[in-house]
């Protein structure tokens, strides 16, 4: 089973609208709601996909229990840990005549003194049985810096691969633990590095670099560029030879997925990253963001070329 | 007991923002959430002054059971009817650097067939026990247009005072039923009558024509210039002689609250006019929007300017 870690799950809700008129009062058309979360999300499609998964995370309130219950539904198994903080939503207002979406984030709940330590606890005993560990997203308010960092080294200690897919101070931290794989995106890579990563090229060297600050390899996104991995074994670029015209949210979780899975079967990395690119561009073309089809997948998998770099 | 039926109820939800960028990704820096619909805010004026309420109308799912855990921890008694829809949100969100709030309604629940009839003899029963019903706010999907007007009509065929403040076809209906009175605002009365309403002048000739459509008294809500009432024992204006700064959601509601609870002790016009002016006005005053506080209220009763026209 592919654990995922989300240490600050969502409630991601779309409204859509006319037109987003600001200092007005606008109605909106139709509302939907669905569990996320970056962890999570890795978790839907693993389960579209048929990979076995389990998500776990803190989870509290009644927005909570909306995500919960929307997994249930799905058929997605969950292991979250109850917290007494309300989980945080999303929105994300799309306008039918307007402009890109809108989103308005809530910082999530604070985590009450003791319940990080307890969630870790829980995650390093459902560790005992996972093949892979994703860690995906941000952190909540009340987590230590080093929190993330703790559960990578909890899951290598015992041999578990572990892909990391943070930002900040916690994935910075999070490097020196060790994990199997990041997969930074070209801002976050430049963040990390203190350096503008422009093309494929940039890439590398800043992956070479995370590297050697404790990551085992680095799989950066890089958009219509595709993946570029530089790890152990070698370093690759895998991509689409056309352009995707859809919907990017999302192709990141789907991309980790690809990844954690093909990680899970001890597949060989141009294989994992053939993977990745194939449902990170399903997940592009899919009519709701993030949602993949396993046939989709398959027939773009013979699509994506890899390079050895 | 007042009886305030809301037949479309929500979360009342603020998010507070830096500033809003439209097709960016904003962090909300704190979010507060309390139940509300204009029915809903009148009872909690009432509560808060110490008169007996009960708040009903159609509630459902997880955000309707947030709706009716507010009430219920504030002491408000509530009847609400559980329906299969999920009761909406209203998201408004407040900048601190910049514009006027920027409002997000959802549209609300889509009632089953049978939904509103349940809940019309639910609110029939109440009635028998009511000194006075407000029937307030918007209607949601799938209730008929004559849905309100048959409230009006029951409570007043059992000798109860009705006071109504809804807007559109419903409003429109309601008024051939004879509610005891109707509290429209420039805008409601402009549109209900097709012209233009600038000032109490405009207001009086205005109400007196929608009292000839059925409404016993009209009492319109002019903002700065006060209430203008047209009723069968004559015309009043009400209004503070000084300019108030502050935030005016939420002060038709207590407008209303004011005149339900003048009607309740059988108080004659005047003194439920002037009630009415100070409730509002402390509503202005409060830091929380809509928040009456009782010795506010009190001091401002006697400040208010009460002129027969």
């Amino acid at each position: 089973v592919i654990l995922t870690v989300t240490p600050n799950p969502a409630l991601d809700v779309t409204y859509r609208v006319g037109r987003l008129e600001r200092a007005e009062t606008n109605r909106v058309r139709s509302v939907v709601a669905r569990a996320g979360g970056k962890g999570v999300n890795v978790s839907r499609v693993l389960h579209a996909l048929g990979v076995a998964t389990c998500a776990t995370g803190p989870l509290g309130g009644p927005t909570g229990r909306v995500v919960a219950a929307d997994l249930a539904a799905l058929g997605v198994e969950t292991a979250f840990l109850p917290i007494a903080g309300e989980t945080r939503r999303t929105v994300v207002v799309v306008e039918e005549e307007g402009e890109e979406p809108t989103g308005l984030w809530e910082p999530g709940p604070q985590l009450a003194p003791g319940e990080w330590a307890a969630l870790s606890a829980h995650v390093t005993e459902l560790i005992g049985a996972a093949q892979v560990v994703v860690i995906s997203g941000s952190v909540p308010a009340g987590v230590p810096e080093d929190g993330c960092a703790l559960l990578v080294a909890a899951a290598r200690a015992r041999g578990v691969p572990v892909v990391l897919d943070g930002s900040g101070a916690s994935l910075r931290r999070g490097l020196a633990a060790g994990p199997t794989a990041i997969k930074p995106n070209a801002d976050e890579l430049a963040e990390l590095c203190g350096r503008p990563v422009s093309g494929p090229a940039d890439a590398l060297a800043a992956a070479a670099q995370l590297r050697e600050e404790g990551a085992e390899a680095v799989v950066a996104s890089l958009g219509a560029d595709g993946l570029v991995a530089a790890t152990g074994a070698g370093s690759w670029s895998a991509r689409l030879p056309r352009v995707l015209h859809g919907n990017a949210t999302g192709a990141g979780d789907a991309a980790v997925a690809g990844l954690a899975a093909a990680f899970a079967r001890g597949a060989a990395w141009p294989e994992a990253l053939r993977d990745a690119v194939a449902q990170s561009a399903a997940a592009v073309l899919a009519p709701v963001a993030g949602a993949v089809d396993p046939a989709l997948c398959r027939s773009l998998r013979d699509e994506v070329v890899v390079t050895a770099l």
